[in-house]
């Protein structure tokens, strides 16, 4: 009853003071627009503070238009007066453009977490942004740990920011370790579907189209990751990401093919336990971990029928699938190698999915790139974007 | 250098005032033993401060005499007399013998944690005493709480006293909450071998043998619960013992039959988010972990191979196992219902041990024993031990 007296403007007043403000970086993106919808449903907890996106600019005007941030960013600064126009009559949101002022917007004081869900080596600078505001990192963007992980490592220990996983894999890994307190992780069970490709033969791999691999058996996902998944980079990826989460060596990482996507990764313990999350494939739920980490909140998602199907578990063919080989190799190197395979594949997925490469080529060019870029054993952050374009402009001119 | 000034007695006396005093009821069963190796390997952490066993009395004196207990008990008077004779040359080992003194070694000041690893509802009474003396219960008698689960659960909350599970499954379910704070339980995924007789035909389980029965298909135990694992009643046990140790609903745990026994049971979050706790079948593991939780202690146990075999997951046959569903029937009618279906239980699992009934005739007697022994909706320590006398009259009668 005492509840009713209360004042609609004091209850809204309240309100506001709890709820925790997010910056979503790529809201246009697969990661972005699910993410969006994790806040939606829980709008007493969550407000959107600001957006961005790279190109997207009706899609984003759309999402500012529904969820009244404060500010909105459009990443390519060439659709700056199109955006502004589509928002004319939102005069309470700002918008701005460039990636400058993605990494002056994080900073902003309001802001709680910052999701970044943006593709390839551009979520590294406003991550680093956001590490040193002190926001709680929720990372969905992995090549920023795959390109500079103990550079973020370091930040994140120095600026005592916690750096949440989003990726289904390193949830799953999060999720298992929570309550394990110092128990020493033995090793690390890292699954992956295996992609589209996985019963196919290196010869008719040397064949696939764009469609081909663009159809990715159990999780929707947007382009780039889908044909890193096909190759196996993203499993690569995956391992650098979980070594510098999670502290182990790489090592300690096992990928195991598991195509029904139930099993979504696992932790071994020194006492020979292993602990794992299963789930029926929705990314919805790793997005809403992060953010009400330790709590759970409601997801009404479907749940997950164990009887459906056998869980089956195969090593991976690292011969078949280079990239993944090559990841491995990358960690082993060190130095700015990881930056430099994931400069070439940026360049050779681009390329695939442009018609420019095959995709046998691509693991191929990765390799001579790393061959040929400059290493670096002790790189800094402008190494890394030195790195970047030199490893680009290399793998652009063996693609030809 | 500091440490090795210390003289040798002052680090004696360090280690004893800081290892683990345990007292192991049921030493000479499958868990005791198993214990004792977990307690052998961790000697720096942990000490036996008593052993009891109902008639293993030569194996009693054998893990007396190697882990120098304070005092040991068997539990059958008869044989005290030998029990002095094999330990007359073990004078500071205390030796005693019938029920009443298990009630009262278990209240002994040095023990720290009581694992209960009797056999049936000789387990109940000892519990309570070592529940009442704030002993640390590591509870591997699952019986009490199907039993008297009600009883229990209030004590432990009166004497604040912490109840670990050492079933393999409970264990798991156990692991997988950890760190979950208040997250609630949506369901329980309660795994299951099948047993031996899981693919035979309602024919075929008239005929079977107590050879055939005591073959259990992934896990090594003691025959009374290989028995119960064959009828699944012992899963029954498990779903009454889950209800009371993790305060959810009957119709919040599923059984699923895994014949694989990798995943040893799972708990489904609010979230949709599965977490399951896998390992190779290996009994140490659950026992240790009660003794050294929420720490993990290293276990030279065979790892887990995920590769080895697909993980299977079907829904269990009641029709077939009636056991089962003579124990959520139990669950459903609440009061000392349990307490009937346990006695009748151990009545007719000793029968079908010694010849005297058949396999399908075990649920039979079961069922009739249910439907005539005295039911109380409010039973209070007294009433379980009246209705365990009733029970268990009336079920011997029905055997003939």
């Amino acid at each position: 009853m005492e509840q009713q007296h209360a004042s609609p403007l004091s209850e809204t007043r309240g309100d506001e003071r709890t709820k925790k403000q997010i910056a979503i970086l790529g809201s246009t993106g697969s990661i972005g627009t699910q993410a969006l919808q994790v806040i939606e449903e829980h709008s007493d907890l969550y407000e959107v503070y600001c957006l961005t996106a790279n190109n997207r600019v009706e899609l984003l005007a759309e999402q500012a238009r529904r969820f009244k941030p404060a500010a909105v960013v459009i990443a390519n600064e060439m659709l700056y007066d199109k955006l502004r126009t589509l928002l004319a009559d939102e005069p309470d949101i700002k918008v701005y453009a460039g990636p400058d002022a993605i990494d002056e917007i994080v900073e902003s004081g309001p802001i709680d977490m910052v999701l970044t869900a943006m593709v390839g080596f551009a979520g590294l600078s406003p991550t680093i942004h956001a590490i040193k505001a002190r926001k709680t990192i929720c990372l969905a963007n992995k090549e920023t740990l795959v390109v500079a992980g103990e550079l973020i490592r370091e930040l994140a220990t120095r600026y005592r920011t916690p750096i949440l996983p989003v990726d289904s894999e390193h949830s799953a890994i999060f999720q298992s370790i929570a309550g394990e307190g110092d128990n020493e992780i033995e090793k690390i069970l890292l699954t992956a579907s295996g992609g589209p490709f996985r019963n196919m033969t290196t010869d008719r791999l040397a064949t696939v189209t764009k469609a081909d691999a663009l159809r990715h058996p159990t999780w929707e996902m947007g382009a780039k990751i889908t044909i890193d998944s096909a190759t196996m980079m993203n499993k690569g990826f995956e391992v650098i990401e979980a070594k510098w989460l999670f502290g182990v060596d790489a090592r300690q990482i096992e990928v195991l093919v598991h195509p029904q996507s139930i099993v979504h990764s696992a932790v071994q313990f020194r006492d020979g336990a292993v602990k794992a999350q299963l789930g029926v494939p929705d990314m919805r739920l790793p997005i809403q971990y992060a953010f009400s980490y330790p709590q759970r909140l409601h997801l009404s998602s479907e749940r997950l029928d164990l009887f459906s199907q056998p869980l089956e578990f195969f090593k991976p063919d690292m011969e078949k699938f280079r990239c993944l080989a090559l990841a491995f190799e990358a960690i082993d190197r060190g130095g700015n190698m990881p930056c430099i395979v994931n400069a070439a594949n940026e360049v050779v997925n681009r390329g695939f999915l442009d018609g420019r490469c095959g995709f046998i080529q691509m693991s191929e060019i990765i390799e001579k790139t790393m061959g040929r870029t400059t290493f670096d054993p002790e790189p800094t952050y402008e190494t890394y974007v030195a790195t970047d374009m030199e490893a680009r402009r290399i793998a652009a001119e063996i693609m030809g």
